[in-house]
């Protein structure tokens, strides 16, 4: 596929819940989702493919190949965008994977396994959230309580998948079990800048960060902000600011961790009281689980040093702590091998970002290209991949899918 | 007066709107702060006092002396407290001003002057904010914004006034001119413990600090806490600790000034987003005007660096700008040769707090005398000053008054 013909496809789609700020608003399991699913299902018809809704409205196209019996390979994306999201998160996987197929069609390619393009629903969230909701029916089966969750207009999950065609009965139980796939492969835009600095168009994602969630607080003691002279004080926010920085310092100094204190309150809250207690979130990530441990270390033990220092009592409660997701050795062979037959540079990086991807490895090997996207940005309407990288990415793709079918 | 005397009247008083805690809770303009207020309208009547309430609910005794046309020398405080508060904070200046009186009486002292004792009400705010009513009403008068503002039950402060059968129509105009009163001294509890390591009993002030209030806000960029590396980010919330630590540092590495971030909060406050938005208050005092000046510049200055070196914005809005209450020569001077008189060590203290005494200042040479406090707490039902200490301090007060008289 040439650049202008991707540039062609990348507007047509972007036309679809387009907003006047230039970006686009496709909520997954409204309309708007549905006529991109659409248009995504004429073009799998187009190229042969058997093209079909599962029970929650997952858009999946198949080529048979020789062997239709045997697990298929999978490669795709979402199509679904936040509120004044961008045309490329989601859309540039399922557009690379389609423009794959069709590159080997073209070059007369017949597979053996058969290869299967998804379009996985809701994957943002920005309807019902938490996100990831067709890749998880597919491989976990919905909760009683995801089905029951309802959106903004008092919707639930479960009536929206019925509305849209589906059947929520049946979403309970996982459709795929483990060995169900071959192989799934995601093509998705980096959400970062390292490719853009690295001068790479693409790059084999290395892992995919597991989350450590936690919240916490330091209690200081609340007194008069007039009367307390400076040495007299046990301000909870001056402890909770040194916290604040020690993260950031932490995870700067380390090679693949971020961590981010995205909430942070003074209590009481009064301009003149001196905060007696500070509440904060942390939310620490890495591809690398014992690199995530030593940052949660380091930030412990400055938070212990802090508090005792300045006379605070600290706390931090970890919520959620999951594990990160690898990326299957075998599929990044072919991917490294696809990068090298297209002529690339060999780059590495990690994904701080949740994807489909990291559902389909409970089931299946999994592994992700990224593409590059300007200044990192997304989830906005000044997210940005150029042509010629969906097309380098999209051959990159179409090798990689040749050698694992 | 004798400690045991004394420790016996700090009771009394305590007991009215007395706590479980073993605080009080005597809003202003209740019927708890009245049963204080006859309480020492009872003292004063015992000492050959005048005693009447004013317009708006202060209670002052008068002891007419040789010359009762002449400006009279006043001293007092207040008798409401914060909820929840201690014995001592404004009664302790009641107390002391009675006991001085009942002391130059002792002595067969006559004044030349009339001396009164004045208990202010509503300085706490607690019932009707702000708070400094009574003396606020005296000197400058009560706006009608003032008098129509309402507390929690819906009651304005003119119907409270009108139910305590004060007469809030007269409350308009200021009731005491400049030149009106001789000279003012308030003696207070510390809120600071300055004293309690100097080792003194009392402390003449030096000043009141005068508050700066602001409000400022540090804008980032809002982005994915998991994607966006460390090397990437626009983290308001980083800046704004950086600048919380550099408001604490720059007010403690100065003498007198006092400064306070007392809220804080970041936005959208997600945990799993990077901080776009960070809103801050500032409350900085200085008994120094100059002073207080060059810490705006400093804290001003940080803000601008850590601003452009983080690609942030910062803004800083100064919402109020007092200046320092300069305490009056010839008041200090009769203060001094009172301690020196007492035999007391000559301690200065800075006063961060704002007071009635703040507020007669306009119309009035003004003195005040701190008392020690334990830890400097206050407005909290661990508030205490010793009956030694408080003695100490009548005494001393009874030496000025002698002298201004």
């Amino acid at each position: 596929m040439r650049a202008d013909e991707m540039q062609q496809i990348v507007a047509d789609f972007g036309a679809i819940g387009a907003t006047a700020s230039g970006g686009v608003t496709r909520p997954g399991l409204t309309d708007l989702e549905r006529a991109a699913l659409e248009r995504a299902r004429a073009w799998m018809v187009h190229l042969g493919m058997d093209a079909a809704y599962d029970h929650v409205g997952n858009l999946r196209g198949t080529w048979a190949g020789a062997r239709p019996d045997a697990a298929p390979v999978l490669t795709g994306s979402h199509l679904d965008s936040v509120v004044e999201g961008g045309r490329y998160d989601g859309a540039a996987g399922v557009l690379c994977a389609l423009a794959a197929v069709e590159t080997l069609r073209a070059q007369g390619h017949t597979p053996e396994r058969p290869l299967g393009v998804c379009v996985f629903t809701s994957e943002e969230g920005s309807r019902f959230g938490p996100g990831l909701l067709g890749s998880t029916a597919l491989v976990r089966g919905l909760t009683a309580d995801q089905l029951g969750a309802s959106g903004d207009d008092g919707v639930t999950v479960a009536r929206a998948i019925a509305e849209a065609g589906g059947d929520p009965g049946a979403a309970a139980a996982p459709a795929l079990a483990p060995g169900a796939v071959h192989a799934f492969i995601e093509v998705h835009i980096e959400q970062a800048s390292r490719l853009e600095e690295a001068g790479a168009p693409v790059g084999i994602v290395s892992g995919i960060a597991g989350p450590l969630f936690a919240r916490g607080v330091v209690t200081g003691v609340a007194d008069h902000a007039g009367a307390t002279p400076m040495g007299q004080r046990a301000d909870a926010l001056c402890g909770l600011a040194e916290l604040v920085l020690a993260v950031e310092r932490t995870a700067s100094a380390a090679d693949t961790t971020v961590a981010t204190v995205g909430s942070a309150r003074a209590h009481p809250g009064q301009a003149n009281i001196i905060p007696g207690r500070a509440e904060f979130s942390l939310d620490l990530r890495d591809v690398d689980l014992s690199a995530r441990d030593r940052a949660e270390a380091e930030i412990r033990a400055v938070l212990d040093e802090l508090t005792r220092r300045r006379g605070l009592h600290g706390e931090l409660e970890v919520i959620q702590r999951e594990p990160p997701v690898a990326v299957d050795p075998q599929v990044v062979a072919a991917l490294e091998t696809a990068v090298a037959g297209a002529g690339l540079d060999l780059v590495r990086v990690p994904s701080g970002a949740a994807h489909d991807a990291m559902i389909m490895a409970d089931i299946a090997p999994i592994g992700m290209l990224f593409v590059r996207c300007r200044g990192g940005l997304s989830h906005c309407p000044q997210e940005y991949a150029s042509p010629e990288d969906l097309v380098a990415a999209s051959d990159v793709l179409a090798r990689a899918l040749a050698q694992l079918t």
